[in-house]
């Protein structure tokens, strides 16, 4: 008879946990008729090891502050990710058999229905930015001992978001942060671009600035013995590069090229669990988690805001010009001292957003991300998560390079602040490629983002503070001139609200525009009051959600005729959110909105050849009078 | 006296085009008031060897089929882009002065207007995709001896697309490949992540599978050696590195941070071309331009395409179900032969988007892009600038990845194709994360996208053909589910018509669908014709250009009550572009559309639940009509 030393048996162990989440992830996804079994297989052992021997963590409160923190960023592999947590004890084993089902939280990919989910995954590539954002988080702002850890599959690393990721980790320092790449050398048409050549991927981190260590990634002792190295390197993120066998224990399947995404049949499940279940000795049912130390006195972890209700934009309406840019950076530095949940990230462009405003009066808490958009969200993505309110600051037009982080971050509903610059053809000399003139469609569609879109600076800092405050994604949509203060410090805001400018009961037409158009319409004003023509001018501030019942009212009081104008393409702006408004109402609408590609040159000129301007505005109330 | 040498005058006659080249990068920016002369100063000398040593082409002629490219990549260098194809002789010196202007081609950034432009640029990291598309046709379709160059900036490098492109044109072996990095070290707000760290740069490029040469990018003859080195390299594309300073060669602000984007003053600049001007011999004026060899007998450079005008789609009125993106698949097989401009890339999803049919039958022609969806498009742009018709096929969901690049492709107006599958709750369990309910947004937006929405595989073969046809950048939305075969082989389709699928003289209410949904409203009329009611039900197919004159004359047969119905979110998609149409109408409408974050389920369910279902269809009539 042998005894077994304490190490042998936990090595037992982590193989009984590793055979236990193959056959529940196999039993899972044939129950659900689809899924990726064979991603799941080949990181048994990764997960096994992660879940219950590396990680401290308390699987019955997985919103715990200072939990060590997983991003599957291979999100398709979610049956082992469900197995895991259940079999740490979150819920019952009997639940992943409803994986994929209308009325279960166990999606296809995981989404932040379940609370050990932080952000939804399954778009590739992205883990690993939130990854970064959570151990920015911990390491800067928390000062906690909480490791990051973050799967990835070794497909997705052809995706250049995950070098945004790897450089900007390295340049921090963020050894606390740890990926492991499963690289199981098949993808889901055919072998990945670099197979299992492990020394081109070293070479790759390397030259990144990351630790890297090699592994078979079936092996419970390399892998052990990998985090122990990643958690004694204090200078830099650790990846461990795992050599994986795609639907390793599979019988039947593993290794095979073509059982990407499929399932095994009933019989062949049946015989692939009864060969695994055969390798069970119970030897993991003794299993304990290994609760994370409690926060030290130093932590931050719970710092709650107090955004500042007391504060107000300091400009007064005949003040001088003042960009709507610069009211968000105002109001931004303005919050700063009050709500220590604020972080900023900029990409390479805080002198144009002007958050080096914030920057100046709290650089510890602003993020230069530099000129790497999907990073800078996927980054907010992970602050967000775990409690700070981020505001990234871009470009308009750039946050477009961003767009499937903003996807996700609304299917997380995460409570994300994008901030879009210099939008619309009004940027001037710069020409198209640097003038937003589709963020308004792309944040809009998203069902859950707020949009707003303040023409003033005193409009720009309080949707600035109501952003702050409110919880959910939001986008900021932000000119580049500078602007006359139409609203007093004492004007309030709220989202879902927008503000009549003109009222009469003498309203012929309605106008709602948005940004540098509300000029533009308060100018067509004063030209059609001459002709005693009066139209009602509506700012329309919150795009998303809008003002329906205002419009509505607004309309009929003005006959049905709406004019809208908008420094966006034609499609998917601010027209459409306003027609969708009064799409019961048996209106007659006119969309003023720039149609073709825009050109350099002069603001003015722009918004005058492409549609926008007072004068078109004046001769589009005319034609629909006349 | 001293009698120089060929080489000795050569050298003197490169650096007096820097020269020269500064003076009117300095003399135009100074005129238009804006610009980013410091970024022109530091390519100065790259320029200069590029354009007046290392490049053959005909600068009379830019769109020469056999001219060596070149990519600014870093486009806000563009007033040394002009200075040097003025100074080669393609446009008057004087033109130059027109910077920025609104009646001049010469804009803020590059773009296509100039004949000397292939794609715009001006979004940063994306000139090396499109010079990798340039380079694979070179190589693998013309057998051209073409060689591409991309002046990157140090700063974009850390856009994760650049690793896309770079890892990418490793694998493809693209040694016609001649990346240039203007390493100057300072970005708009600060210094770039790497600075002059040469060697960090040196190992990752390495590690990605790239020669690299190092040099003093003011140094004509490290340069000249440089880019004859890449020539000699067989196996793999080559990056200079070129250590240079901002501002380089301008008194005063050489080398100083703070200087991105600002201009001289009139005095400043009048000093600094004197300075410039005294360098100047006159040494220059004797350069004539290095032409191409005549391209040799078994170019392809010239293929024109043949589109099958003969070929019809294989599918009869009663088949067997056949989902859309099997129509599209089986389209593009079929036109493969008679179009030998038409190529496919994938991002290894070809078994999902049976781009593997196109593959089966033109194997050369296929690219397989990996997980890289940014680099797919670049290299589309790429591919198409110079005569190809790429359709590149991904996930729908996933195209959002490379918004940034469609907007460009936008701009440029280049030809390309963009299919986008398994779009909607339809796609069933997978889930919200690879649901695409914004691709209609996003690609509508951009004015010049013709946008397809096709719902059974007759349609979509048709679209497919329509698109190959069409000149321009197309979008083409299909479905994961099999669906029935509504049209016979012999129905025509347009761009820009819909089909009306049930009429009467009766109608009460206008249904327009798409794709998934034209099955729910056919399934609701009949329901409602069980009531006596009488809908008229449009499958609007052709998304962009809407068909605006159908749509107001059956809005008005139906009454102006007009219901759309579509799986995808509710902004921006199907029903506002029908909404927009209607707009002037003074009609009645009610958007059906997914309203929420989805969830996993089967498509049935999701479909129902999410409220774009037969029933609720039949509830809206009822609605509407109650």
């Amino acid at each position: 008879m042998t005894v077994e030393t304490s190490e042998q048996l936990t090595l037992k162990i982590l193989q009984e946990k590793a055979t236990q989440l193959r056959i529940d992830s196999v039993r899972a996804t044939t129950e659900a008729g689809s899924g990726h079994p064979t991603s799941c297989a080949s990181a048994a052992e990764i997960m096994s090891v992660l879940f219950y021997s590396v990680m401290r963590y308390d699987p019955h409160d997985p919103r715990r502050p200072d939990n060590d923190l997983f991003v599957l960023s291979k999100g398709h592999a979610a049956p082992i990710l469900y197995a895991a947590w259940s079999e740490a004890g979150a819920f019952p084993r009997e639940k992943l058999l409803t994986l994929r089902k209308i009325d279960s939280d166990l999606e296809g990919h995981p989404t932040t229905l379940l609370p050990f989910v932080d952000v939804a995954t399954g778009s590739l590539g992205q883990g690993l930015s939130v990854g970064v954002g959570m151990a920015l988080k911990a390491k800067r702002f928390d000062h906690s001992g909480q490791r990051i850890f973050v799967l990835m599959g070794d497909g997705e690393s052809a995706e250049g978001s995950v070098w945004e990721a790897a450089q900007w980790a390295a340049l921090e320092g963020l050894n606390n942060l740890c990926a492991i790449m499963d690289i199981n050398r098949l993808g889901q048409s055919q072998p990945t671009m670099l197979q299992w050549n492990l020394e081109i991927y070293r070479a790759r981190w390397e030259a990144f600035g990351w630790h890297v260590v090699l592994v078979d990634g079936h092996s419970i002792t390399d892998l052990i013995a990998a985090f122990q190295t990643a958690a004694r390197v204090s200078d830099r993120p650790t990846i461990v590069l795992a050599r994986t066998v795609k639907g390793k224990g599979l019988i039947g399947i593993e290794g095979l090229d073509g059982w990407h995404g499929k399932v095994l049949d009933k019989p062949a499940a049946g015989k692939v669990i009864v060969a695994l279940e055969s390798q069970l000795t119970g030897a993991a049912a003794d299993w304990k988690p290994n609760l994370p130390p409690a926060p030290h006195s130093g932590s931050q972890i719970h710092a709650n805001g107090h955004p500042g209700s007391g504060l107000k934009p300091p400009y007064a309406i005949g003040d001088k010009e003042v960009a709507t840019r610069k009211g968000f950076a105002d109001g931004l530095a303005a919050l700063a001292k009050g709500d220590p949940r604020i972080v900023v990230l900029d990409g390479d462009v805080k002198n144009s957003t002007y958050t080096e405003e914030f920057e100046n009066v709290a650089i510890n808490r602003f993020i230069e991300g530099y000129i790497a958009e999907q990073n800078i969200i996927g980054m907010a993505m992970g602050l967000a998560a775990r409690g700070k309110v981020p505001f990234a600051a871009l470009f308009s037009c750039f946050v477009t390079r961003a767009y499937d982080f903003l996807r996700l971050a609304a299917i997380s509903n995460i409570n994300i602040k994008i901030v879009g610059t210099h939008c619309g053809v009004s940027i001037g000399e710069d020409g198209p490629t640097q003038m937003g003139l589709e963020d308004l469609a792309m944040s809009c569609a998203e069902p859950n983002f707020t949009v707003l879109y303040p023409a003033d600076a005193t409009s720009a800092w309080r949707a600035t503070a109501l952003m702050a405050e409110h919880s959910g994604p939001c986008y900021l949509r932000l000119g580049r001139p500078k602007a006359l203060i139409l609203y007093g410090p004492g004007e309030q805001f709220a989202i879902g609200k927008c503000k009549v400018l003109r009222k009469s009961d003498k309203d012929q037409v309605l106008v709602v525009a948005g940004g540098v158009t509300v000029f533009e319409a308060l100018t067509a004003y004063e030209q059609l009051r001459k002709e005693a023509i009066l139209i009602r001018v509506i700012d329309l501030f919150s795009v998303q959600p809008v003002d329906r019942d205002e419009l509505i009212a607004s309309a009929r009081a003005a006959g049905g005729i709406v004019i809208t104008v908008e420094d966006h393409y034609a499609h998917g702006g601010l027209g459409d959110a306003v027609l969708w408004a009064l799409a019961e109402e048996r209106v007659r609408a006119y969309k003023l909105a720039v149609r073709e590609i825009p050109h350099s040159g002069k603001p003015a000129e722009l918004i005058a050849k492409f549609g926008i301007s007072a004068d078109h505005i004046v001769n589009a109330v005319r034609s629909a009078l006349g």
